[in-house]
């Protein structure tokens, strides 16, 4: 085990993209490339009582991966090998650092690909994403990760391997430690390899993007597509805050076509016929709409959704929250956080995969400014409120991390919070692994 | 809390469909129609450190809720109230005793239906197919119980009161509680309400039933079609010794046509396209093969698999095994379990859901004769160690119950049952709940 303490090292992984910075940098870094590595950190770890903070790609949004004073790093980006795909069984085997969009490109040679799709994938890896339960785009359809690890190797904290899970689609034996696992921040056990699902890759795509008088209107009909019982691959709202970034962006003119648009991707056999079936139920409420099937007019609709949040990071610093709730409450939702951006002045741009209910309001404050105190938290905390007023949930894809945990309780309760903790007491009894963060 | 302890109702109480008869009967049984009655009666079994065996229609077929001296029942069976269904979230709110094949059809009213679909839909609760997370036929295509489960009503051991989940699509907040529970087979806690995922009901069906020469034909062509993208709802497989089962209780020649048959369905926008893909890879391998988009041919189509089961149980007594492999080692299991039953004499038929590589072979004996015993079990037990060999599982949806517990610890190892045996503990620190099932 190699701990680097040099200053760059150590600054180099001391935070994620959420904004949070922490006073103080961790106590040193290992990169591991083998799970030996990780054996050997975490024997070491549990031998010194050193907290550990767990690390893959540092592309997380809640400050689930940052360390302090007191810490040691392990960094598992070096462990980034596709160990194995077999396409009949459709899965793959691999280490916690393969990006997901490469691992996606590599079951694309066989025909299949891997389901979920943070906005991330092609920056943050697979070990992030069970760590988060990543969603992103296609999940009301295919989704999240949590559907998509069929096991996982585990080092516990005591330096000890675990497997769970197995090799079939089905499997009732024992509790479900894979699940549990997922969306664990890096708090229970080090995940060193996984067991993937895999799944067809459709084989035609059709895309529709359509722009709406207001986002009341834009959410209706996301609900009225719902409601006639399709089933996009791909449905997203963008508010006119994010419009207007795209177009200062681009020269584009979307903003003039209305204050909301829905994207709409449909997959699979059909997926022209059932795209059409989307622009008749869209027409009833937009001012404009197109639908194709060529693939690279597809991506031109699509820019409105892909181009928005690097729009926005282009006009200042932002911090990405993740709340969601029932898909009826979505337009209650956002009209919710157009009130809160004009009460507090604080801007806000809201992004939401409208077909499970999940959005991202994006709090952008001036280049260099603090997003995690002052008003651009207290705004980020009246969002947290309203989602949970709406009878939804802090985090739809982005974990707890460090900056939602003051706000789990309300969530959760004290009885759940007391299982949890106990649950938390099995895997890691000395409370060594990522303290502070997730529950 | 009334406990009644009239020998028929405990007799009607002690078991369930896996052909284990206990030696004694539990005490008594509590017939809970509120949430107030299982709270109550988890209460008293704390306080009186009574084993509470909870049950659900009893249809398993793993003995997990199988009841005896020095136990009382909890029969769920009267909280069978659908609570609500929203389609516009497409989430119902139901008590666990409702039977599956009822939510299904509520949802329907509103073009929706509830994806998993075991065999038993029409007599299996919502609570049992929780406790055993049950699969079903569709399952490759639409997962199994635990990815329809959003949230769930808790009554712990002591008889505190615990949801977990959300109501949307998406959520990451703390650990996954649910996933935990669904699954645990009564050992955790006693769900006393559920919020389920409902889906679009596909608008379009179509099916295809094909023959072939030997089971190493169809599993050849069951994994061309995986090969080839498709993905079929529906993709069992049927072995000689069902099909002469069902031609000798319908009077139908099946069996002249193959010795295996493929039973296909697809589904939603494009179906009939999609199925005759299935076709044109299929007759590379059949003897013969039919397709039909209308509903009533589809129902004769289906007959072969869904006519099995009873055909089967008309000719002697029946323990259904579960097992599940890699979908590529299902011709190597299917063509095991055949020599398995030729070297022990015991009668084994086999239907798969090929689609999922969960196999489910039958051990008939004759009318009255023990099946957890003597050569049937041994056979039994051949097929686990058979699965085992080939990278499988003990269970793809049935549960270990009573009757797998001695194979878990080869299954899983010592490490991974400590941990569990760890979280059962959180949970249910006095042991109460449904001791010596499950892990």
């Amino acid at each position: 085990m190699r701990l680097l303490t040099d200053e760059a090292c150590r600054a180099g992984v001391a935070t994620d993209r959420s904004g949070h910075r922490p006073a103080t940098l961790p106590d040193g870094v290992v990169r591991a490339t083998t799970v030996d590595d990780v054996v050997e950190t975490l024997r070491w770890a549990t031998e010194n009582r050193t907290p550990v903070v767990t690390r893959g790609a540092g592309t997380g949004l809640a400050a689930g991966s940052s360390a302090s004073a007191g810490e040691v790093v392990l960094d598992l980006s070096g462990m980034d090998r596709i160990l194995d795909i077999r396409p009949d069984d459709q899965v793959a085997v691999v280490e916690p650092g393969v990006l997901t969009a490469d691992l996606d490109a590599a079951a694309g040679v066989h025909g299949l690909f891997y389901a979920p799709d943070p906005a991330s994938a092609a920056i943050s890896s697979i070990g992030g994403n069970i760590a988060t339960n990543a969603g992103g785009l296609r999940c009301a359809k295919y989704g999240v990760t949590r559907e998509a690890v069929l096991g996982l190797d585990l080092v516990l904290a005591d330096g000890r391997r675990l497997s769970t899970g197995r090799q079939t689609v089905k499997g009732v034996a024992g509790y479900d430690l894979t699940s549990l696992v997922v969306g664990s921040e890096g708090t229970l056990a080090v995940v060193v390899g996984a067991t993937l699902r895999l799944r067809p890759r459709p084989l035609e795509t059709a895309t529709l993007a359509a722009h709406f008088d207001d986002v009341v209107a834009a959410a209706a009909a996301a609900a009225a597509i719902t409601a006639a019982r399709l089933q996009p691959s791909v449905l997203e709202l963008v508010d006119s805050v994010t419009l207007e970034a795209v177009d200062a962006a681009r020269g584009s003119a979307l903003r003039s076509l209305g204050a909301a648009a829905l994207v709409v991707q449909c997959d699979g056999r059909g997926a022209g016929a059932e795209i059409d079936a989307v622009a008749e139920v869209v027409g009833k409420f937009a001012t404009t709409w197109r639908a194709t099937t060529d693939p690279v007019e597809a991506e031109e609709l699509l820019a409105a959704r892909r181009a928005g949040l690097p729009a926005l990071e282009a006009t200042g610093d932002v911090f990405i929250e993740d709340v969601a709730v029932p898909r009826s409450k979505l337009a209650e939702a956002v009209s919710g956080i157009g009130e809160i951006s004009a009460r507090t002045g604080v801007r806000i741009a809201t992004i939401a995969h409208a077909g499970d209910g999940n959005l991202h309001p994006i709090v952008v404050v001036e280049r260099g400014g603090t997003v995690t105190q002052g008003p651009p938290w207290e705004a980020a905390c009246a969002v947290f409120d309203l989602a949970l007023r709406l009878g939804g949930t802090l985090t739809g894809e982005h974990g707890v991390g460090l900056l939602k945990r003051t706000w789990l309780k309300t969530e959760l309760g004290e009885d759940s919070l007391d299982v949890q903790r106990g649950i938390k007491a099995v895997f890691d009894p000395l409370g060594i692994l990522n303290p502070g963060k997730g529950i």
